[in-house]
């Protein structure tokens, strides 16, 4: 009935201007399609289209956002860690597409098979994280080509909670519905949830815009996000950053909903600045948090749900930094009404890095903000109004029965965070937050439990694997 | 004419209900007064007492509420840096009675007058904080009877920041008085801020609250703060904690606007799960957090400017949950649209030690904070749209004017935060946190100047300190 989530106090007349501005960028300035397939669709339509750019009249984004659902389901595999996105939950995946994997030493190293198949694990043992990454990370020891198979196969063996499709390519999109088949047979109903990424400005490359026209054909659901590096490809200021990632992520949708009307869609965009010194894009800034609060406007304004990104930061250790960073960031999407929240576990400095560490660390937050975003109970029992008057003025609650019956239930309990007094953490054996959460790690991995599946199932996932491989 | 701030979404009938049920507790249960010139004040207006409880009927408290101004000024003895305190920005102050000092190296010591100066240094150098805590930290090798003077002239005389009068007692609140009467005058208008804690459940001890009053009748603003301690102090639940907290704040304010209506107040209520192995109160908590956006909705339910917690934790060192606790308690704050926050900076597990190093840490959340709430700018000049058109899709901004313009002033640039690359992370000399914040403090410290002050007046003002030192 109630959450304890905010709601940016923006002027509509403000999300007018943005619209209509995003509105004459699609007229004039038009969005590039690296792709003949996506350019045709549009060309078939009737679009005005001038080589690989496509232009867009304020009627046809109009008709696509009419057939955007407002919420929807993505099944798991098990019916009980179904996730209902646009239904006021604030939905948790970890770390998506890190190369490298940061050591508890700061080292950093490639990550491998066996490093997305331990992710895996600890997703499907998290408390906090509602569905998996379609890339936790990505493993440099398997085959470039097939690689979103080994990826693809690890999130639906080891875990039984959502998974996401891959957009490498419209190979590996035409794989991960041939995987859902097998799973859930021809279906209609989303299954899975994808990651489809614009070029800032204004662009679409081939293999993620072919990724889109694959599921949506299918009815699945595409998360859209375009991102700015404001300065570089971007303005530097944060309106006309809107301007260029709302468009863009229109057009998106646009063309979603022409292969498909009523295939869902999750809203998103992101911006932050560019790092004069290097060029490179700064992970986790106050501007991209403004971004993240005005993007989940947008998309009540659109009635899309809205993704929002996590725990991201530039810190590369369990610093003071790393934990700031990755509370502002997850914090203002929480608050602020983000419907999906990727990479909120694990994340380290550039995105490029995964750490088991952080994903430990990482987790205490997530719970933490769940708690924070739970309607408080406001029923007779919590008001306890009877027994305020019998305590009175200056008694105590510590050995009364309503305290007893809620002490175990009540709080949150962070897991890996230190809730000691100084004596006690000075002589703590594991002071140091990566040997603590070392040992928890250890701990998850070694009571993980692999979810059923028919085995025979099993082998015909494992069966296409190996032929695609050529195995 | 835009925040990036947040509105908590509650139904007003649970508003209604925490007003009523808090009512009934103020007529039923009343609250205890530890002061017999308190008792004395409502007796004489002819509020039903028992002993030293007060019973306050709904006329009393909406007469009160009526009377609460929505925002004022303080004013500094640097007329530009007064603050309007419930105008929307979110003023902020460090860190508030701690009796230690944690070291870079975990060591805990008394605090000392020298580290109050150093505090006060660092105040004024502050881009950030707005105010000066009334004990940044409570020195151990000065008098107690007057270090509340020692406390104050550290304040005015080394920064020219708002200041915030003592509660210690009667007298100290008289002292503040004469004090701001050497400054500015005899005046009504505020020149100062004070904090008065009300005690759990339904009470106020008498040093507390006699200070209320005397800053009540000289018309200098109040923030009137109640805090449950869940489950011992007060009951386990979130609502049965508010209707305590709200209760006696309400009777705080009672008491303030009785003695003299118009009384500037900020109200504040906290409350965090009690730590049931050790009894000890949780710092950082997504329950005290989850109390902080509900008492920002109930201070404009009440037209009164709202009171949050600042950067607190459970944690004694720059790590992960240092980092984590202090954001999410102060993003929570800043995105729920507190008008004050104290805490802000320097304080470490428990709230019992301040350190210099979370101090400049903190400086860089508080940073970011502000520019996160920094309405954005949504101008012809920001919307770019000339710009976008030009560069139009697949081109780059680096070279334009419009980023040159703006590159040096666009970004939140954060101070003791890394923003590097791997290879230079692992080879940066000052890696650790406080290493670096430890350089920055020397840098501070060693370029700190003290503002101008009339000589006269500075003389007249230690006079007055050593007079009642007895020197």
């Amino acid at each position: 009935m109630m959450m304890n989530r905010a709601i940016i106090n923006f002027d509509t007349s403000v999300l007018d201007m943005i619209h209509n501005h995003s509105l004459e960028i699609l007229y004039d300035t038009g969005i590039r399609f690296y792709s003949e397939k996506a350019v045709d669709v549009f060309k078939n339509r009737g679009f005005r289209v001038q080589g690989q750019t496509v232009y867009f009249e304020e009627k046809e984004i109009d008709n696509a956002l009419k057939t955007v659902p407002a919420e929807f389901t993505v099944k798991a595999r098990n019916p009980q860690k179904n996730i209902r996105i646009g239904g006021g939950d604030c939905l948790m995946a970890p770390g998506y597409g890190p190369p490298f994997i940061i050591e508890a030493t700061g080292e950093k190293r490639n990550a491998t098979l066996e490093d997305v198949h331990k992710f895996c694990k600890l997703v499907q043992t998290s408390e906090y994280l509602d569905f998996n990454s379609a890339i936790v990370v990505q493993p440099d020891d398997v085959p470039t080509a097939t690689a979103h198979l080994d990826l693809l196969l690890s999130t639906i063996l080891l875990t039984d909670k959502p998974i996401m499709g891959s957009t490498s390519s419209e190979i590996a999109a035409l794989d991960s519905l041939k995987l859902a088949e097998m799973i859930w047979g021809s279906t209609n109903e989303p299954v899975m949830i994808s990651l489809v990424d614009s070029l800032s400005p204004l662009q679409y490359a081939d293999e993620s815009v072919e990724s889109l026209m694959v599921y949506a054909a299918a009815g699945q659901p595409v998360i859209i996000h375009s991102a700015c590096s404001l300065g570089t490809t971007g303005p530097i200021t944060i309106a006309g950053s809107l301007i260029i990632s709302n468009a863009t992520t229109l057009a998106g949708i646009s063309l979603s909903q022409l292969l498909n009307p009523g295939t869902p869609i999750v809203y998103g965009l992101g911006g932050s600045p560019t790092e004069m010194r290097t060029g490179g894009y700064v992970n986790a800034s106050p501007e991209d948090a403004q971004h993240t609060a005005i993007a989940t406007v947008l998309g009540r304004y659109y009635g899309i749900p809205c993704r929002s990104q996590g725990a991201l930061t530039e810190s590369f250790s369990l610093d003071y930094q790393a934990g700031m960073e990755s509370a502002m960031m997850l914090t203002t999407a929480a608050l602020s009404g983000a419907d999906v929240s990727l990479h909120t576990c694990g994340i380290y400095g550039s995105m490029l890095a995964m750490s088991f560490e952080k994903f430990i660390a990482d987790e205490d937050l997530c719970g933490a903000l769940k708690k924070l975003m739970k309607p408080v109970e406001f029923s007779k029992d919590a008001f306890a109004m009877d027994l305020i008057k019998e305590v009175g003025a200056s008694g105590n609650y510590l050995m009364e029965d309503h305290t007893a019956k809620r002490c175990r239930t009540e709080f949150f309990e962070p897991v890996l965070s230190c809730r000691s007094i100084h004596t006690q953490w000075q002589e703590m054996e594991l002071r140091e937050m990566d040997q603590k959460a070392g040992r928890i790690l250890e701990n998850r991995l070694s009571t993980y439990k692999k979810p059923d599946i028919n085995p025979i199932l099993e082998q015909d996932l494992l069966k296409y694997l190996n032929q695609r491989k050529g195995l």
